[in-house]
Protein backbone atom coordinates (compact mmCIF):
# COMPACT_ATOMS: atom_id res chain seq x y z
CA UNK A 1 0.00 0.00 0.00
CA UNK A 2 1.38 3.20 -0.97
CA UNK A 3 0.94 6.54 0.87
CA UNK A 4 -2.32 7.58 -1.67
CA UNK A 5 -3.63 4.64 -0.80
CA UNK A 6 -3.24 4.76 3.33
CA UNK A 7 -4.79 8.41 2.94
CA UNK A 8 -7.76 6.49 1.40
CA UNK A 9 -7.97 4.27 3.47
CA UNK A 10 -7.80 6.00 6.87
CA UNK A 11 -11.25 7.08 7.22
CA UNK A 12 -12.78 7.56 10.50
CA UNK A 13 -14.38 4.43 11.71
CA UNK A 14 -17.20 4.04 14.18
CA UNK A 15 -18.44 -0.01 13.17
CA UNK A 16 -16.33 -2.42 14.50
CA UNK A 17 -16.45 -6.03 14.26
CA UNK A 18 -17.06 -8.12 17.81
CA UNK A 19 -12.96 -9.09 17.65
CA UNK A 20 -10.57 -7.89 20.37
CA UNK A 21 -7.21 -6.28 19.20
CA UNK A 22 -4.17 -8.04 20.37
CA UNK A 23 -2.37 -6.07 23.19
CA UNK A 24 1.30 -7.11 20.68
CA UNK A 25 -0.92 -4.89 17.87
CA UNK A 26 -1.30 -2.41 20.06
CA UNK A 27 1.81 -1.93 21.05
CA UNK A 28 3.20 -1.88 16.86
CA UNK A 29 1.04 0.66 16.84
CA UNK A 30 2.09 2.67 19.80
CA UNK A 31 5.41 2.43 18.55
CA UNK A 32 4.83 3.88 15.17
CA UNK A 33 2.91 7.01 16.80
CA UNK A 34 6.08 7.73 18.71
CA UNK A 35 7.80 8.26 15.99
CA UNK A 36 6.11 11.51 15.74
CA UNK A 37 7.97 14.86 15.72
CA UNK A 38 7.16 16.71 18.70
CA UNK A 39 8.11 20.04 19.89
CA UNK A 40 12.07 20.59 20.65
CA UNK A 41 11.69 16.75 19.91
CA UNK A 42 10.18 16.31 23.46
CA UNK A 43 8.37 13.38 22.52
CA UNK A 44 6.44 14.12 25.65
CA UNK A 45 3.17 11.40 24.93
CA UNK A 46 1.94 8.89 27.36
CA UNK A 47 -0.52 6.06 26.78
CA UNK A 48 -2.86 4.03 28.70
CA UNK A 49 -4.30 1.35 26.65
CA UNK A 50 -8.00 -0.01 28.07
CA UNK A 51 -9.10 -2.99 26.25
CA UNK A 52 -11.75 -3.85 28.82
CA UNK A 53 -15.19 -2.81 27.27
CA UNK A 54 -16.96 -2.36 30.80
CA UNK A 55 -14.76 0.05 31.53
CA UNK A 56 -14.76 1.89 28.62
CA UNK A 57 -18.63 2.10 28.75
CA UNK A 58 -17.67 3.40 32.42
CA UNK A 59 -15.44 6.53 30.73
CA UNK A 60 -18.35 7.11 28.06
CA UNK A 61 -20.90 7.96 30.88
CA UNK A 62 -18.50 10.04 32.87
CA UNK A 63 -17.55 12.15 29.84
CA UNK A 64 -21.01 12.38 28.97
CA UNK A 65 -22.16 13.20 32.43
CA UNK A 66 -19.10 16.02 32.56
CA UNK A 67 -20.06 17.17 29.27
CA UNK A 68 -23.93 17.34 30.02
CA UNK A 69 -22.51 19.42 33.44
CA UNK A 70 -20.59 21.64 31.75
CA UNK A 71 -23.09 22.20 29.00
CA UNK A 72 -25.95 23.17 32.12
CA UNK A 73 -23.07 25.44 33.69
CA UNK A 74 -22.70 27.03 30.07
CA UNK A 75 -25.21 26.78 27.18
CA UNK A 76 -22.22 28.55 24.67
CA UNK A 77 -19.92 25.61 25.38
CA UNK A 78 -18.69 24.30 22.15
CA UNK A 79 -20.42 20.64 22.89
CA UNK A 80 -23.57 22.43 23.53
CA UNK A 81 -24.43 21.20 19.90
CA UNK A 82 -23.87 17.15 20.82
CA UNK A 83 -26.71 17.49 23.57
CA UNK A 84 -29.25 15.08 22.38
CA UNK A 85 -26.78 12.24 21.90
CA UNK A 86 -24.97 13.14 25.42
CA UNK A 87 -28.29 13.09 26.66
CA UNK A 88 -28.63 9.44 25.25
CA UNK A 89 -28.61 6.61 27.23
CA UNK A 90 -27.75 4.11 25.05
CA UNK A 91 -25.41 6.49 23.23
CA UNK A 92 -21.39 5.01 23.95
CA UNK A 93 -18.64 8.05 23.22
CA UNK A 94 -16.68 5.25 21.92
CA UNK A 95 -18.69 3.06 19.93
CA UNK A 96 -18.37 0.22 21.48
CA UNK A 97 -15.33 -0.18 20.23
CA UNK A 98 -13.41 -3.24 21.71
CA UNK A 99 -9.91 -0.85 22.45
CA UNK A 100 -9.58 2.69 23.74
CA UNK A 101 -6.10 4.18 23.63
CA UNK A 102 -5.70 7.30 25.45
CA UNK A 103 -3.16 9.78 24.22
CA UNK A 104 -1.85 11.87 27.37
CA UNK A 105 0.91 14.28 28.64
CA UNK A 106 2.00 16.87 31.06
CA UNK A 107 -1.00 19.20 31.29
CA UNK A 108 1.27 22.43 31.49
CA UNK A 109 3.19 21.62 28.61
CA UNK A 110 2.68 24.52 26.33
CA UNK A 111 2.78 22.36 23.23
CA UNK A 112 0.71 18.97 24.72
CA UNK A 113 -2.00 19.61 22.20
CA UNK A 114 -0.38 19.74 19.14
CA UNK A 115 2.03 16.98 20.18
CA UNK A 116 -0.56 14.42 20.95
CA UNK A 117 -2.07 15.28 17.77
CA UNK A 118 0.89 14.40 15.65
CA UNK A 119 1.28 11.11 17.77
CA UNK A 120 -2.44 10.18 17.36
CA UNK A 121 -2.03 11.04 13.39
CA UNK A 122 1.21 8.67 13.35
CA UNK A 123 -1.25 6.06 15.39
CA UNK A 124 -4.85 6.56 13.05
CA UNK A 125 -2.60 5.82 9.78
CA UNK A 126 -0.29 3.06 11.35
CA UNK A 127 -3.36 1.65 12.27
CA UNK A 128 -5.02 1.96 9.02
CA UNK A 129 -1.99 0.37 7.47
CA UNK A 130 -2.35 -2.55 9.50
CA UNK A 131 -5.99 -2.98 8.32
CA UNK A 132 -7.50 -1.36 11.93
CA UNK A 133 -10.24 1.20 12.24
CA UNK A 134 -9.88 4.36 14.54
CA UNK A 135 -11.45 7.69 14.85
CA UNK A 136 -10.40 10.30 17.53
CA UNK A 137 -13.08 10.96 19.99
CA UNK A 138 -13.46 14.64 20.95
CA UNK A 139 -15.75 14.15 23.49
CA UNK A 140 -14.24 11.22 25.23
CA UNK A 141 -11.35 13.28 27.45
CA UNK A 142 -13.68 14.29 29.95
CA UNK A 143 -12.54 12.21 32.83
CA UNK A 144 -12.69 13.42 36.04
CA UNK A 145 -13.94 11.01 38.62
CA UNK A 146 -11.08 10.20 40.78
CA UNK A 147 -11.77 6.25 40.80
CA UNK A 148 -11.76 6.17 37.07
CA UNK A 149 -8.60 8.39 37.60
CA UNK A 150 -7.36 5.96 39.24
CA UNK A 151 -8.34 2.82 37.28
CA UNK A 152 -6.76 4.10 33.97
CA UNK A 153 -3.86 5.17 35.92
CA UNK A 154 -3.66 8.96 34.56
CA UNK A 155 -1.64 11.04 37.03
CA UNK A 156 -2.80 14.40 38.51
CA UNK A 157 -0.17 16.29 36.42
CA UNK A 158 -1.39 14.69 33.04
CA UNK A 159 -4.21 15.64 30.70
CA UNK A 160 -5.91 13.27 28.22
CA UNK A 161 -5.51 14.83 24.56
CA UNK A 162 -6.62 12.41 22.05
CA UNK A 163 -9.32 9.67 23.16
CA UNK A 164 -8.78 7.20 20.08
CA UNK A 165 -10.78 3.93 19.65
CA UNK A 166 -9.04 0.72 17.52
CA UNK A 167 -10.56 -1.77 16.24
CA UNK A 168 -11.76 -4.11 13.17
CA UNK A 169 -13.53 -2.28 11.09
CA UNK A 170 -17.51 -3.81 9.55
CA UNK A 171 -16.11 -2.08 6.55
CA UNK A 172 -14.12 0.67 5.57
CA UNK A 173 -16.52 3.55 3.90
CA UNK A 174 -15.15 5.60 0.80
CA UNK A 175 -14.06 8.56 1.04
CA UNK A 176 -16.31 11.31 0.98
CA UNK A 177 -15.86 14.14 -1.29
CA UNK A 178 -13.68 16.83 0.38
CA UNK A 179 -13.78 20.44 0.21
CA UNK A 180 -10.91 21.89 -2.19
CA UNK A 181 -8.24 23.24 -0.36
CA UNK A 182 -8.23 27.11 0.87
CA UNK A 183 -5.58 29.01 -0.33
CA UNK A 184 -5.22 31.84 1.12
CA UNK A 185 -2.69 33.16 -1.11
CA UNK A 186 0.41 32.11 -2.50
CA UNK A 187 3.69 34.55 -2.94
CA UNK A 188 6.14 33.67 -5.40
CA UNK B 1 8.20 2.77 0.09
CA UNK B 2 5.77 1.25 2.71
CA UNK B 3 4.92 2.90 5.79
CA UNK B 4 7.35 2.05 8.29
CA UNK B 5 10.15 2.90 5.47
CA UNK B 6 8.14 6.78 5.31
CA UNK B 7 7.99 7.24 9.31
CA UNK B 8 12.03 6.64 8.59
CA UNK B 9 12.18 8.66 6.08
CA UNK B 10 10.09 12.02 8.01
CA UNK B 11 12.96 13.70 9.64
CA UNK B 12 13.10 17.23 10.43
CA UNK B 13 15.26 19.19 8.07
CA UNK B 14 16.56 22.27 8.67
CA UNK B 15 19.33 22.42 5.59
CA UNK B 16 18.03 22.44 2.34
CA UNK B 17 19.77 22.15 -1.15
CA UNK B 18 19.29 25.60 -3.84
CA UNK B 19 16.00 24.54 -5.52
CA UNK B 20 12.92 25.23 -5.50
CA UNK B 21 9.85 23.43 -4.95
CA UNK B 22 7.42 23.94 -7.88
CA UNK B 23 3.97 25.13 -7.20
CA UNK B 24 2.45 22.18 -8.29
CA UNK B 25 4.25 19.94 -5.75
CA UNK B 26 3.39 22.35 -3.25
CA UNK B 27 -0.23 22.14 -4.45
CA UNK B 28 -0.33 18.06 -4.43
CA UNK B 29 1.49 18.18 -0.92
CA UNK B 30 -1.15 20.32 0.39
CA UNK B 31 -4.01 18.34 -1.66
CA UNK B 32 -2.81 14.90 0.44
CA UNK B 33 -3.50 17.37 3.49
CA UNK B 34 -6.60 17.89 3.07
CA UNK B 35 -7.08 14.30 3.72
CA UNK B 36 -6.52 14.40 7.43
CA UNK B 37 -9.05 13.93 9.78
CA UNK B 38 -10.65 17.08 12.07
CA UNK B 39 -13.29 17.63 14.50
CA UNK B 40 -16.65 17.15 12.59
CA UNK B 41 -15.13 16.86 9.72
CA UNK B 42 -14.85 20.80 9.81
CA UNK B 43 -10.96 20.71 7.31
CA UNK B 44 -11.06 24.57 8.78
CA UNK B 45 -7.24 24.58 7.68
CA UNK B 46 -6.59 27.70 5.24
CA UNK B 47 -3.28 27.74 3.56
CA UNK B 48 -0.48 30.36 2.87
CA UNK B 49 2.42 29.73 0.48
CA UNK B 50 5.65 31.84 -0.09
CA UNK B 51 8.26 30.85 -2.26
CA UNK B 52 9.76 34.43 -1.70
CA UNK B 53 12.66 34.40 -0.14
CA UNK B 54 12.81 38.21 0.73
CA UNK B 55 9.05 37.67 2.42
CA UNK B 56 10.42 34.52 4.52
CA UNK B 57 13.17 36.17 5.68
CA UNK B 58 10.98 39.26 6.88
CA UNK B 59 8.58 36.90 8.33
CA UNK B 60 11.37 35.25 10.43
CA UNK B 61 12.82 38.88 11.41
CA UNK B 62 8.81 39.74 12.40
CA UNK B 63 8.34 36.45 14.46
CA UNK B 64 11.89 37.03 16.48
CA UNK B 65 10.95 40.67 17.39
CA UNK B 66 7.53 39.60 18.49
CA UNK B 67 8.95 36.76 20.37
CA UNK B 68 11.57 39.02 21.94
CA UNK B 69 9.41 41.64 23.13
CA UNK B 70 7.39 38.48 24.74
CA UNK B 71 10.37 37.62 26.51
CA UNK B 72 10.96 41.11 27.75
CA UNK B 73 7.61 41.29 29.10
CA UNK B 74 7.12 37.95 30.34
CA UNK B 75 10.52 36.30 31.24
CA UNK B 76 8.53 32.76 32.03
CA UNK B 77 7.31 32.62 28.77
CA UNK B 78 7.86 29.52 26.80
CA UNK B 79 10.19 30.92 24.11
CA UNK B 80 12.78 32.18 27.02
CA UNK B 81 14.65 29.08 25.92
CA UNK B 82 14.98 30.25 22.21
CA UNK B 83 16.60 33.33 23.75
CA UNK B 84 20.10 33.66 22.44
CA UNK B 85 18.88 32.54 18.68
CA UNK B 86 16.32 34.46 18.41
CA UNK B 87 19.43 37.61 19.31
CA UNK B 88 21.19 36.49 16.67
CA UNK B 89 20.92 38.90 13.55
CA UNK B 90 22.09 35.91 11.28
CA UNK B 91 19.58 32.75 12.42
CA UNK B 92 16.54 32.49 10.29
CA UNK B 93 13.71 31.10 11.98
CA UNK B 94 12.67 28.95 8.55
CA UNK B 95 16.61 27.95 7.76
CA UNK B 96 16.75 29.83 4.60
CA UNK B 97 14.06 26.90 2.94
CA UNK B 98 12.83 27.92 -0.59
CA UNK B 99 9.40 27.75 0.56
CA UNK B 100 7.01 27.92 3.51
CA UNK B 101 3.85 26.86 3.75
CA UNK B 102 1.94 28.89 6.67
CA UNK B 103 -1.72 26.42 8.11
CA UNK B 104 -3.90 28.57 9.65
CA UNK B 105 -7.79 28.57 10.10
CA UNK B 106 -10.20 30.71 12.36
CA UNK B 107 -8.85 31.71 15.30
CA UNK B 108 -11.84 31.56 17.64
CA UNK B 109 -12.80 27.75 16.48
CA UNK B 110 -12.14 24.99 19.92
CA UNK B 111 -10.62 22.81 17.68
CA UNK B 112 -8.48 24.94 15.78
CA UNK B 113 -4.81 23.57 16.46
CA UNK B 114 -5.39 19.89 16.79
CA UNK B 115 -7.00 20.18 13.41
CA UNK B 116 -4.45 22.01 11.71
CA UNK B 117 -1.44 19.55 13.46
CA UNK B 118 -3.41 16.59 11.91
CA UNK B 119 -3.48 18.33 8.46
CA UNK B 120 0.41 19.55 9.15
CA UNK B 121 0.95 16.20 10.18
CA UNK B 122 -0.47 14.98 6.67
CA UNK B 123 1.83 17.46 4.81
CA UNK B 124 5.01 16.12 6.43
CA UNK B 125 4.29 13.01 5.59
CA UNK B 126 3.23 13.76 2.11
CA UNK B 127 6.53 15.66 1.45
CA UNK B 128 8.45 12.83 3.02
CA UNK B 129 6.42 10.39 0.37
CA UNK B 130 7.70 12.72 -2.73
CA UNK B 131 11.24 13.12 -1.39
CA UNK B 132 11.17 16.25 0.23
CA UNK B 133 11.87 17.87 3.74
CA UNK B 134 9.92 19.35 6.16
CA UNK B 135 10.10 21.36 9.43
CA UNK B 136 7.28 22.91 11.59
CA UNK B 137 8.53 25.87 13.12
CA UNK B 138 6.97 26.72 15.88
CA UNK B 139 9.10 30.30 16.17
CA UNK B 140 7.85 31.06 13.18
CA UNK B 141 4.19 31.65 14.19
CA UNK B 142 4.41 34.84 15.48
CA UNK B 143 3.44 37.71 12.97
CA UNK B 144 1.34 40.61 13.86
CA UNK B 145 2.71 43.28 11.78
CA UNK B 146 -0.40 44.46 9.86
CA UNK B 147 1.79 45.26 6.82
CA UNK B 148 3.43 41.46 6.66
CA UNK B 149 -0.05 40.21 7.35
CA UNK B 150 -1.29 41.77 4.83
CA UNK B 151 1.72 40.85 2.54
CA UNK B 152 0.46 37.11 3.58
CA UNK B 153 -3.22 37.39 3.04
CA UNK B 154 -3.84 36.26 6.24
CA UNK B 155 -7.72 37.39 7.49
CA UNK B 156 -8.32 39.14 10.77
CA UNK B 157 -10.16 36.15 11.87
CA UNK B 158 -7.54 33.48 11.36
CA UNK B 159 -4.54 32.63 12.97
CA UNK B 160 -1.35 30.52 12.20
CA UNK B 161 -0.88 27.80 13.51
CA UNK B 162 1.74 25.56 11.71
CA UNK B 163 4.46 27.17 9.79
CA UNK B 164 6.47 24.45 7.74
CA UNK B 165 9.11 24.99 5.88
CA UNK B 166 9.66 22.85 2.98
CA UNK B 167 12.56 22.04 0.49
CA UNK B 168 14.73 19.26 -0.71
CA UNK B 169 16.76 18.16 1.38
CA UNK B 170 21.15 18.34 1.47
CA UNK B 171 20.73 15.07 3.26
CA UNK B 172 18.02 13.22 5.08
CA UNK B 173 19.77 12.24 8.34
CA UNK B 174 18.99 8.63 10.33
CA UNK B 175 16.29 7.96 13.08
CA UNK B 176 17.70 9.43 16.30
CA UNK B 177 16.79 7.05 19.24
CA UNK B 178 13.51 7.52 20.48
CA UNK B 179 12.08 7.12 24.03
CA UNK B 180 10.80 4.27 24.69
CA UNK B 181 7.15 4.91 24.74
CA UNK B 182 5.58 5.60 28.10
CA UNK B 183 2.79 3.41 28.78
CA UNK B 184 0.37 4.63 31.88
CA UNK B 185 -1.21 2.13 32.17
CA UNK B 186 -2.88 -1.37 30.41
CA UNK B 187 -6.08 -2.94 31.45
CA UNK B 188 -7.25 -5.32 29.46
Amino acid sequence: MDFSQLLEKRRSIRRFLDKDVSLELVMEIIQDACMAPSAVNGQPWEFIVIRNRPLIKRLSDESKANLIAEIEKNPDCPAVKYESILRDADFNVFYNAPCLVLIAGPRDLHSLEVDCALAACYFMLSAAERGLGTCWIGLGAYISDPILIDAIGLPDSSAIVAPVILGYPETVPPVPARNLPKILKVVS
